[in-house]
């Protein structure tokens, strides 16, 4: 299978991209293609120190969509409309939102859109052939990074197309030792895009570091 | 310490009042006292075949605030802004609101009041005295009445009082395996309800009982 990353040499999507391309076929974006092959490089010299196995191509974002199954969108939510806007070709592409819509203050607070959470207003931005999740909220991108460690956290995920939430849960539950939960449609993704800011929160009051969080 | 509950008779209240009575000395309110007395009736004779000491006393809603030092609002979303017009007294006391504005339809949806989440209106309610914090959010009624099981819940506790939440954080780490994380101030107490409709929703569409949440 072939994921796709748009900002896949930011912050979180470096850490996804090494993360991801033992197990998956990892199309990198960047708005430079020469960008996005660098992180590529730097990941396979890492995999390959590690002995690990490792797939990843450097393209432009817009490669990424064109090449992948599944496209993750590692953007922060202040620039998810100006990049959509920019990208095409989402039809019938299972896409995947992680995306947070959350400012800082003296705490951190979750600021969601008029539409009401980040994911329902990337579904306004897509075209409605467009198979669109989110999952992978709340880790962090050192967590993405810090490859050495086995992340134990609950991924909630939330779809309206019952297959691609499928696809996506499995895709979740390869990785590390997350586990992936039906949190049901994308009506209530805000409850999910919540967590990361509370999470935030938690750990600075209470002097933690990357706090997780698990159903049981 | 006197607990006082607000709707201690209750789904929630009644179980509450059961997991504290031997812990603190438990004035459980109710509209009728006789009510209230009868639940402590029932309370004081489970307490006893189980070997636990228990401090139970039944008054009316208005009698357990006027004799706390805590008092809990257990009580449902929609009986909050009716319940609290009939009562007074909650100056200087330190008051908790497990309360979770929420609605279901095909599933779970956080609906909060124009003010951004149920403490926040609570907040606008109470006199200016009054030292809110939220707790207990996530706490089912049947987990509270499940006395032979241990409970491993994080308890975000949020507060613009942090000698009230202090105190109310001690509390929360006494009761069961339960353990109080600090959340932040009110302003951000919304995170903290959302959390009761996204376990909803992850117990119904993953097939589990009672979801926890813990942070880690």
């Amino acid at each position: 299978m072939k994921i796709g990353i748009v900002g896949g040499t930011g912050d979180i999507g470096e850490g996804m991209a090494m993360r991801l391309s033992p197990l998956f076929d990892v199309i990198v974006g960047s708005r430079e293609a020469d960008k996005a092959e660098a992180t590529c490089t730097m990941g396979r010299e890492v995999m390959k120190k590690r002995g690990e196995p490792c797939s990843l191509t450097g393209v432009t974002n817009q490669g990424a969509i064109d090449a992948a199954d599944v496209v993750i969108l590692a953007i922060p939510f202040k620039h998810v409309a100006g990049t959509l806007s920019s990208l095409h070709g989402f039809e019938n592409k299972i896409v995947v939102s992680p995306v947070n819509p959350m400012e800082k203050t003296d705490h951190f607070v979750f600021v969601p859109p008029q539409e009401g959470s980040a994911a329902l207003m990337i579904r306004e931005m897509l075209p409605k052939e467009a198979r669109l999740c989110s999952a992978f909220n709340t880790i962090a991108a050192n967590k993405w990074k810090a490859l050495d460690e086995e992340l134990e956290y609950s991924v909630p995920v939330c779809s309206d197309d019952a297959e691609a939430k499928k696809v996506v849960m499995e895709i979740v539950n390869k990785v590390s030792h997350f586990k992936a939960f039906d949190a049901g449609p994308l009506a209530v993704s805000c409850m999910v895009e919540s967590l990361t800011p509370l999470l935030l929160n938690i750990a600075r009051y209470n002097k933690m570091r990357d706090v997780s969080i698990q159903f049981r």
